[in-house]
């Protein structure tokens, strides 16, 4: 159903390209006329080549999955990026990725546009996941909806008017540094207490650790090998998770009502007709996390925000980003983008 | 130089009212088709008579100010409302007021069309307030801004995209129930660790009462006849602020802490361009209270949507609410509001 509805969102009069750049990873797909990933490649985003080697790649990945689609990368109307960071819509200049190495104020849109020769439109990877969703997953049909993303770390997004809100600065969206216990565990920040720090898988995972150094028992210490509990990944979260494991179950109930408090926040700020819940937390845990925040938010006494409030999960998943860049692609080649020299 | 582009905004075809409503007294005011203010006339709300009687009398100085002004008042293009507590701005039903016994979802615009036989519109009182310092004062010229309003308690508005946001159940712009402190000071809606339950007037004033029982010194138990603290007003807080009071002085930096934090808060969800500050705490203590919230907010270690924030005083201060409804009346007047049935 999800996927039907990206179609219809996706199709246009030319194929156009999606990248989804991670730390790890770079994935690129093709988009045809018809709203349908035609092809996906992904290669190894590597550490050790630099900024330019990054671009290098991504080019390449366009260039290869073009190919596969039985076209070539100039027969592309657009390429659409979804990166981490902070990231200038207008310029296409992403801030600073975390997680790539000397990234700093990059200008992705005109690097690559040089190297491609067709247009690049480039934003931040949780607005474009939560532009997606909006368009074709769980918040098609809210006006007004806030996207909340926790994983690694927690980023969000907000729709207002169906529009994205990007902010004077292009900054909007970081609900995750929402400070919420002054004083509180400490965010890679730098400051303290922020939900992100608070409700993350980092987080939980963090919080289970110094629980076992404690003392406490958990299904986790058998599960990661050596006792590492500090580097668990959701997978192995999910599992001790679904074992019903005391000390996880716990952890989780402690991030969801951080979670359900953040949400209640912005709620009260902005009363949106729907939360979309997505991210590497959401995909490992499920419903069942929803669901514990859904009640904690509606157990709230103050509910003239939150009382038909609409806590859902999200539908379009791993692909959100990937649909989400090639959405801003399928626009901007839709509204005539050129490239800019 | 505010109240020179109060009159452009609020110039139109023919003569409005704005009424602003509050739990002791209803203010109405005409203003001129050049957009000034020509008379305003002040009525106790009265606790006694009821809804209806409370209506009644908002008829009254409508038509009281009216007449003062030269027109009857069926001669007006329209009336605007600020009025107390959750307000649906399409039925012009207001929720609760707080403050006025008895007052719940009551058609305010129909009661008040079938007295008048005018159009009549209706909005909350601080988003009146924030629309009003967007169009004419502080706020002029921020397509995105945040206007914060602490007083007896904390109200908000907030302007995307030069539209005031109002949410999917109206109920937007709720910044004084944002948590802060989970466990924290009870709010008078019930939950604990609201901004509005640490930062508000009122909680200062409450924090300094609970210092003073516990055997700390005030120049306010001076000020304050009997002592009864509790009860201090803003001027009595602010003339014991202004003489460099040092428990008073710490209540306020107690409270400006937390003002920073939910600023920090909203700032990083929506990075806005700017913040604009009014209400009662903010007419009390000035310029100093500004100051100390801006450097604060400037002092976060997590940047991106506050290093070129704005935060900035209310330009239209007592007037701003009057002026909003006036503005909202002329809006409705000018895009061709009737009277409903």
């Amino acid at each position: 159903m999800a996927m039907e509805r990206a179609h219809a969102a996706l199709s246009g009069t030319s194929h156009v390209a999606a990248i989804d750049l991670g730390g790890t990873k770079i994935m690129a797909a093709i988009v045809s006329p018809e709203g349908r990933i035609v092809n996906r490649t992904k290669v190894p985003t590597g550490k050790k080549g630099g900024v330019a080697d990054v671009i290098d790649k991504m080019a390449d990945a366009v260039r290869d999955a073009a190919k596969a689609a039985g076209i070539s990368a100039d027969q592309l109307g657009a390429v659409g990026i979804g990166a981490p960071g902070p990231v200038t819509a207008e310029t296409g200049i992403v801030g600073v990725a975390v997680n790539i190495p000397g990234w700093r104020d990059v200008p992705l849109k005109d690097e690559l546009e040089r190297r491609l020769g067709i247009p690049v439109v480039v934003d931040n990877d949780v607005r474009v996941a939560v532009i997606a969703e909006h368009a074709a997953g769980a918040g098609r049909g809210a006006c007004d909806m806030v996207g909340l993303w926790p994983g690694t770390g927690i980023g969000g997004g907000i729709i207002i008017d169906d529009q994205i809100v990007r902010g004077a600065g292009n900054a909007a969206g970081e609900i995750g540094h929402m400070t919420l216990k002054p004083g509180g565990a400490k965010c890679h920040c730098g400051g303290r207490g922020h939900l992100e720090s608070l409700a993350s898988r980092t987080a939980i995972v963090r919080w289970i650790a110094k629980q076992v150094r404690a003392g406490r028992k958990t299904a986790l210490s058998k599960i990661v090998k050596k006792g590492a509990i500090g580097r668990a990944k959701s997978g192995e979260l999910a599992e001790a998770f679904n074992q019903g494991d005391t000390l996880v179950l716990e952890a989780v109930d402690r991030a969801t009502t951080y979670l359900a408090i953040g949400i209640v926040n912005i709620a009260n700020a902005l009363n949106p007709q729907r939360v979309v819940m997505g991210g590497g937390l959401v995909a490992a845990l499920g419903q069942p996390l929803i669901d514990q925040v859904a009640r904690k938010v509606h157990g709230q006494p103050m509910f003239a925000a939150t009382n038909r409030l609409e806590i859902t999960k999200s539908e379009l998943g791993d692909d959100a980003g990937i649909l989400g860049a090639a959405l801003i692609a399928r626009r901007a080649h839709e509204s005539g983008a050129r490239v800019s020299r």
